[in-house]
């Protein structure tokens, strides 16, 4: 076998933060790697090793990295790409793929693997219940990569569906003002008061989770370290001495 | 501390089938329970150990079961409640909130924790590439639980978003039409070959994964050990000497 032919690259999730988050698969693929490549705050929370080299990045060179990382496994090294969550939620997944088929025919024979994760959605919903508990819509309100107005042309949609939602990169510092237009669109569309919850560094010790009628939402109760649902129009909020609990029926009346 | 006060219910996901995706927090959590209870092929798959009772139940009797688990809780048992997948998307969790809103009072002050697992989709998704790499939505296709109207009004609504979609429970002995009516609103609705993808047992050792145009589906490529994924109109095919890799770009032209 080649060096060529003995590399790979192995795109995984490792969750939304707390380590008991993290697959055994994924920790044995990381086990086995030479080098790891990512976003430079997931690739701190593989840690080093010996034997193992880290090459984190800054953000929005997805692209940059993905090729750095299909060119190492072409020259024989075992690579994992680091994605927090899940890769193919609006993360490395997607971009890695792009780089190859934009770049070099070779890259198209390596051994190239996708290992799911926890996303944060999920983990946000069972921190607090069920609220994705019925049919539902995961939307990335980021206008960086596509036009504002398919955001809220999919935003009304999945209102007029009844789809409960969840929202992934919510508000940035170079994009203020997105949320509170989501916000504003979802409140005509909905024009109820079914709730909004944030869910802040899930998982994490500081996770915070905070649940606010869609009417009295306000856009700085989003940031980068939050995921946000929205129920759908059946959501229900029991109440009880605790934090409440919130779930989506699994029937709707016929 | 009274023996109520000790008993705990906690929903969790087992993933797919490899037990390389249970998370740890998971089998921490199942570690400390005296009591599973779940659907029979799932508690089967959690095991027998010393001090743990299994409570194997059949399919559709899920506020039966949760009812049972509340009530064992209650009395002090730590219970476990055993999904497939994640027990927020389309499973437990919101079954036993159900039975908790519209059960006995003292049941809300019970410790009801909800663990997250790789649910299906993203099995599947990982399992060809990223093809739920933007934004998407996961509908239900059974109408055990809400008329078939609403089905397809989300399927046309979903379609015109331009979401790429994953589809539970296709098809089963007892719904044998339902697969091919969501199909046709599906071919209608989107107009073109866009890839559907049926990951059949996926992540065990018989998985398979069939690439479709849209236009060359039956209903008969489903059946109720199946999650099926449909591109969005951007959804890409990258072909090569093995399997071929799919994924649905991050972004989209202004």
């Amino acid at each position: 076998m080649t060096a060529a032919g003995s590399g790979w690259v192995t795109i995984v999730g490792i969750g939304p933060g707390d380590e008991a988050l993290i697959t055994p698969e994924v920790t044995a693929a990381i086990g086995e790697a030479t080098d790891i490549v990512g976003y430079i705050p997931y690739v701190e929370r593989v840690g080093a090793r010996e034997g193992l080299t880290l090459h984190p990045s800054d953000n929005r060179v997805e692209i940059d990295r993905s090729q750095h990382a299909l060119q190492m496994a072409s020259e024989g090294k075992r690579v994992i790409v680091v994605s927090s969550g899940d890769p193919g939620v609006f993360a490395m997944a997607a971009a890695v793929l792009e780089a190859v088929e934009h770049g070099e025919a070779a890259w198209r024979d390596l051994d190239i693997r996708v290992l799911p994760g926890i996303t944060a959605m999920l983990a946000a919903s069972a921190a607090c219940g069920a609220p994705l508990g019925h049919d539902f819509c995961a939307i990335n309100l980021s206008d960086n990569m596509k036009p504002w107005d398919l955001i809220e042309k999919r935003l009304r949609l999945a209102a007029e569906a009844d789809f409960a939602m969840a929202f992934y990169n919510p508000r940035s510092k170079s994009r203020p003002e997105g949320f509170g237009k989501a916000v504003k669109a979802l409140q005509e569309a909905c024009g109820d008061d079914r709730p909004m919850i944030f869910a802040r560094n899930v998982s994490r010790p500081d996770q915070t989770i905070k649940i606010v009628p869609l009417t009295e939402v306000t856009e700085d109760m989003a940031d980068m370290r939050t995921v946000v649902l929205l129920g759908s129009s059946t959501t229900r909020i029991i109440e009880r001495d605790g934090a409440p609990l919130i779930y989506t029926p699994r029937s709707v009346a016929g």
